[in-house]
């Protein structure tokens, strides 16, 4: 079997913008040569295709609140060395754009595009009080642990 | 042989409250659908598996205290994220009982039920200035880098 | 085909002064037992390979000087979990001399020795502003994530 035709497959546990930015690089990378790939997103990862790209308060009990606004959506993602009010995502951004590297945005699309299968993680999900609707569309369907083994095995697993 | 079969090794580094939880889901996940799954604890990783709960002063040298009380022990793990006053870990604690999913400590007994094997690394014992019987009993052996890649072949490493 | 003969790949992302220890610890113990070892050099990670080993402001725009300055270099590498004022990582070193155990400089020089081959990510470099006269000359060569994936085929894939 020609290594282009493995599989790769990404734990995105973190919401740490710099980190977000790997895994879709990676993803699109890998895809782009020909690699069969799937993101797996869990905990603070599941902030990155969350729809509501602003802190809201839309959580039903009060714990789920104080997480809403905690960890925020894709607009408010911290970089995880340094995050000075907020400053640094969007330096990084700007500092992309200027050197025409791809933004996340159009990261997740690119990876839509080239075939890269997101799923989301079931237990995070009810952990955290998300619901599939809060997801974006090209979300594929909602996993567990075993599930998302299963669709992994016989290739490389990473945990972003 | 089939998938289910296969090994999976998981090095957990981090002494974050998140991490812990997801490295257990995975090896229980992992476990109940019948594959092999071993655990290296090493550098702030060892604080899962120590036994003394409680930050205490209890290392030889000076440094070794300085070292054990800003590591801490199971029941102050800190949350990756944001950890305010420790509150965090508790209220993810009471999300988890809210919601029925297991707690960390339920999870390290469930995944010694389901037969995932426990290592502890010895380079970082002994920079950390931790003796095997500061672990908890269902660590299986103390044993270096050289020792855990044999344990982890033919199967795939998660770094977490 | 021998275990021994496998090929470990390692994405050193984070700079963080534990991770990095990590990153050599695990590559040297692999390529000690005759594991094929590379280790693809990114984003923080890069921190860990730059020549200039004390924070400047060398960048060409002001933005690469706010990066440059943030990043710094191989003597200011923050710990992960506390870095009280550059204390701690100079703590770790001084214990793991103490130790007998090896440090972050001798380890770039052993892995070198023991055949550990060093790349660095070049899409990385481009946001950073960081040239390839700017890293050690241990450095083989600066790569995309396409020709690390390839580098990296057949083997596991670790990301730290």
């Amino acid at each position: 079997m020609p290594a282009s035709s493995k599989k790769l497959s990404i734990i995105s546990f973190s919401g740490d913008f710099d980190k977000a930015i790997a895994v879709f690089t990676l993803a699109t990378g890998a895809a782009a040569v020909g690699r069969e790939v799937k993101i797996f997103f869990t905990f603070w990862g599941l902030n990155i295709v969350r729809k509501n790209k602003w802190r809201s308060f839309t959580g039903k009990g009060v714990l789920d609140r104080v997480f809403n606004f905690l960890m925020g959506g894709l607009a408010c993602l911290p970089l995880s060395r340094f995050n000075f009010l907020g400053l640094s995502p969007r330096l990084m951004t700007y500092m992309m754009k200027k050197n025409n590297v791809a933004t996340l945005p159009e990261l997740i699309e690119s990876a839509n595009a080239l075939g890269v299968q997101l799923f989301a993680c079931e237990m995070a999900m009810v952990i955290l009080g998300i619901k599939k609707e809060d997801l974006v569309p090209e979300i594929r369907s909602v996993t567990g642990v075993a599930g998302f083994l299963e669709e992994a095995k016989d290739g490389e697993i990473l945990f972003i």
